[in-house]
Formats: structure tokens, sequence, C-alpha cells
């Protein structure tokens, strides 16, 4: 139940930021839904079709569908009033990665999959959906270019197995303390401003 | 037979349409057939992957390479005098997506999936495959931007459904009638130029 | 074993074409390594996905994880004097298609598939990934412009299937022939400059 609310709220999240992106190209209502969607739910669906997962998620439960239509109008129709919510929306949206990572890693481990390989499925799961968002409106993709993203799901994803082999706590806090790592590192990266370092000299 | 005659002209029209921003783009001609054949074939094998049934459609059924070959060869030769193909070719296209929306949704049910998400599939069998197009030729895809097009398939996916329920039409007319309707919408909304409601002021 | 370390070469010489459009895009490390990651596992990722074979093959063989990361890292690091291995990187990439493509025949064939179909899935996993890589760096594919590349792995695959129609030469020796076709047609279209022909007059 818990865990519902919070991956409702990422899904909120997630929906916006595809509306603001869609409305800036320009597109028109269609368009923007289905970037809605897309920013929302491509993660976990890029996420079922490689581990064969099928029919994906969002097929098999429609309150996803229901979130992001009426996360999609909201964000239309508010959208001149949305810079209010920006501190919200970024809260929902790095709550979101957090537990999309673990849930992941988690249907990972589930698949019997190498934890590396855990860890890579959570940070898809968790940043393809925006990957996706930004390629259909022909932008190259933002996390490719300059945040701590998917850096701070591969951390979470990390520590998830390095309490699982401690071995000394339970199964659900391990799945909270992770969740918390990659929010903490992401809201940390953002407010200091600190970015992976550059790999090109900086008069390019 | 009939279907199978519609589901031909479908993939003729959708091959040629990726034939033309193919050659708009100058590729090469191995490009060119990829791209006609990303054209007619993707919107299917998204709805396959998603609901996992796999190998996809086209690789169990030689027709559709040796009829997307044959029309990219067609086109290729004919390009000049595409123009006065255009009308039969909209209509082509036009009654291709009619009949892919209606199998998408068919496969859904087939699937046990609820009914929204199978127009959700219908819609993207009709549609995905233009999309995959654009996003190939590095476009924001055309349907995101302007046309009444995924609306018509959304409308006929409704109708399908309106019709079922009412549970007094015999199935084969209630596949033939949503798919007419895909038709008439968008045959509708290209003659009077009707498109979604912009979402943008007009000075802008 | 022996194919096992053409593999390897190839997943590194794929692996570094990534990191080089990469960073010629300014992307961050963490977009340096998917590029490089999806560049080496596109093509083969989209096979399995196609064919139903999952999870995909590298989440099963941790070998292709750290291959790529290996490589990337020695990538960036000898990025400045990666202009002298440009030939050796050159003939890993053409032995890797050619591998690739045999590779993705024989998978075709195992899961029943039409001969063209095998052709088709062959090609699509020694090519899908540079398209992939292009794709997320914002560019149209490279391979729908200008090399003989894909018409190397198409050749390879028919020469597969004809000698295995004439039944007189063991499959290994087929699988290795084939793979020599894809290599040998790729190195004399670029000694020789040779390209497909065009489709466009040459004043335009």
């Amino acid at each position: 139940m818990f865990f519902q609310i919070i991956d409702i709220l990422g899904t909120i999240a997630f929906a916006i930021s595809g509306v603001l992106v869609a409305l800036n190209k320009k597109l028109d209502p269609f368009g923007v839904f289905i970037i809605a969607f897309v920013t929302a739910v491509g993660g976990g669906t890029l996420r079922d079709v490689l581990i064969g997962k099928t029919p994906v998620f969002w097929m098999l439960d429609m309150t996803f569908l229901y979130v992001i239509a009426g996360s999609t109008l909201f964000a239309v129709i508010f959208r001149y009033k949305l810079d209010k919510l920006r501190k919200s929306l970024f809260l929902f949206d790095t709550i979101g990665i957090g537990l999309y990572t673990v849930i992941g890693v988690e249907k990972g481990l589930a698949a019997g999959l190498h934890p590396l390989i855990c860890i890579a499925l959570g940070t898809m799961s968790a940043c393809f959906g925006g990957v996706l968002r930004d390629i259909l409106c022909n932008e190259i993709p933002v996390i490719f270019r300059k945040e701590i993203y998917a850096t701070a799901c591969i951390v979470g994803g990390m520590v998830y197995f390095g309490l699982s082999a401690m071995d000394v706590i339970e199964n659900n806090l391990v799945f909270l303390i992770s969740g918390l790592v990659v929010i903490v590192v992401r809201l940390t990266a953002v407010v200091f401003k600190i970015s992976l370092p550059t790999l090109y000299r900086v008069n390019q």
C-alpha cells in the first residue's frame, strides 16, 4: 500500500515531465498524452520485455493508464502554474526513480540474474522512460549529458546488494534503505550542483 | 481472404510511405528498404513484443517480406510518378490503419487484456510503424504533431467495444464496422481539414 | 573458444565505436558507457526480443558487461591515441559483424524460421547496435546513408544457405565461410570505395 502510493506519485511526476517536454515541442493533445505515457511506463516496459515478462506490467494493471491520463489532463490545464509545483514534481520524480530502481533490481533477482545485471535493470527501469521521451522529441537524452541521475540509481542498486550480502537486515528494510540512497544521492547532487567529472577540456 | 487482401494493400501503402520519406532523406537503397520495412511492420512488431507473442508475425508469414520488397522496388522506380497515386495510397493507408487497429484490438482480447489496453494496442499497431519511420529519419513523429490519425484508431476501438457490449451484432460485423469507423473518421478529418484542438495560442 | 575470442574482439570494436561517437557528442561518462553498451549489444538484444529468447543474451553471460566496461574505460583514456588503432578497430568491427551475422542466422534456424527471415535476423544482429547508437546521438543512422555494411551481411547470409543447400560441406565450415564472405565483401567495398548505386541524380 505504502509502495503503491509512491509508485503512483512517481508515475504522476514522470507523466508531467513528459507533458512539459511535449508542450515545449508544440505537440498536439494526442502527442502530449503519448509522450506522457511513454515517459511514465517506458522504463518498466523495457525491463519487462528484456526479461520476458509479458504482457508488460501496465497492460495488467489499469491504475497506470488512469493515473497517466489524469496527470496529463491536469498538467495541460495548469501548465502555466506548474512552475509553483516544480519542487514537488522534482521530489516525486526523485522518489519515483528510487522506487523503480529497487523494483527493477528485485525483478532481476526474481528472474535469477547476476547482481550487476539486476542493477542495470533497475537503472534502466528508472531512466529509460526519460530517454524515450527525449528521443521521441528529437533530443539527445538529457541523462546522457548532464545529470547525476542514473548514477544515483547505480549507487542505490549497489547498496541493495551490499546490504543483502551482509545478511543482517531484513529484506523490506534493504528495499527501503536502497531506495532512500537513490533519493539522497540525487538530492545531494542537485542541491550541491555536483555532476560527473567532465571528459572534456573546459575551453572546448 | 478478404481481410488478407486489405492487409496486403495496407502493407503496400505503409511501405511506400516509408520509401517516400527515406528518398526525401537521400538514404541509400538498403536504407530505403529498411525504412519501408519498419514502417510496414513496426506497429505489429511492437504489439507482438509487448504481449509476448514471439517470434513476431512477419517472421512466421513470408507474405509481408515479399510484399514490402516488391512495393519498395515499385516505389523507387516510379517515384517521380507516385504523385498520381497519392490518393490511392492515402486510401490504402487509411484502410490499412482501420484493419490494423481492429486486428490489434482482437489480439489484445485474445491475450485477456482490459478493453482500454486493447484499444491502446490496436492504436499502436496502426501508428507505431509511422512513428519508427520518423524517428529513424530524425524527425519528430508526424502523428504527434498534426494529424487526426491515432484519434481515428481510438474512436474505432471504442466503437468495437461499444458494439460488442450490446451483444446483438455478430463478431465479424463488429470487426468490419469498427474498421470502417476508423476509415470514415480519418477521411472526414482530412476532407474537412479537421484537427485536434490546439493547445497553443495562435500567435505563438 | 575460437568463436568466443572473435565475439569479444567484435564487442570491443563495437563498444569503442560507441565511445567515439558519444565523446564527439560531448556526453557525460555515464552517457558514454551507455552508448558503448547499446552499440555492442543492441543488435543481439533486438534479435533475442523478436524471437522471444528472454532474458536476452547479455543478461545471462557477464562477459559482455565486463568487456564493454573495460573497453569504454580504455577508449576514454586513450581517445587521443585511438587514431593509431583505427585500422585494427575497423578490422575487429568487420570480423564482429561477420560473426554476429552467422550467429543470428543460426539462432533464426534454431527457432524454425524461413531462410530469408534468418538472413534478416543475422543482418539485424550485426547492424542494429550501430543504428541505436546513431538514434540515441540524434543522427540519421550511418548505415542507411553510405556504407556497404548491411549488404555484406545479407550476402554472407545468402552464402550460408547456398552452401547448406548443397549439403556437401559440414556445418562448422559453412559457418566459417559465410562469416568470411561478410568480412571480404565489406573489406573489398571499403578498399575499392564501392558503395550501393545511388538513387539520386548526381547534381542533386
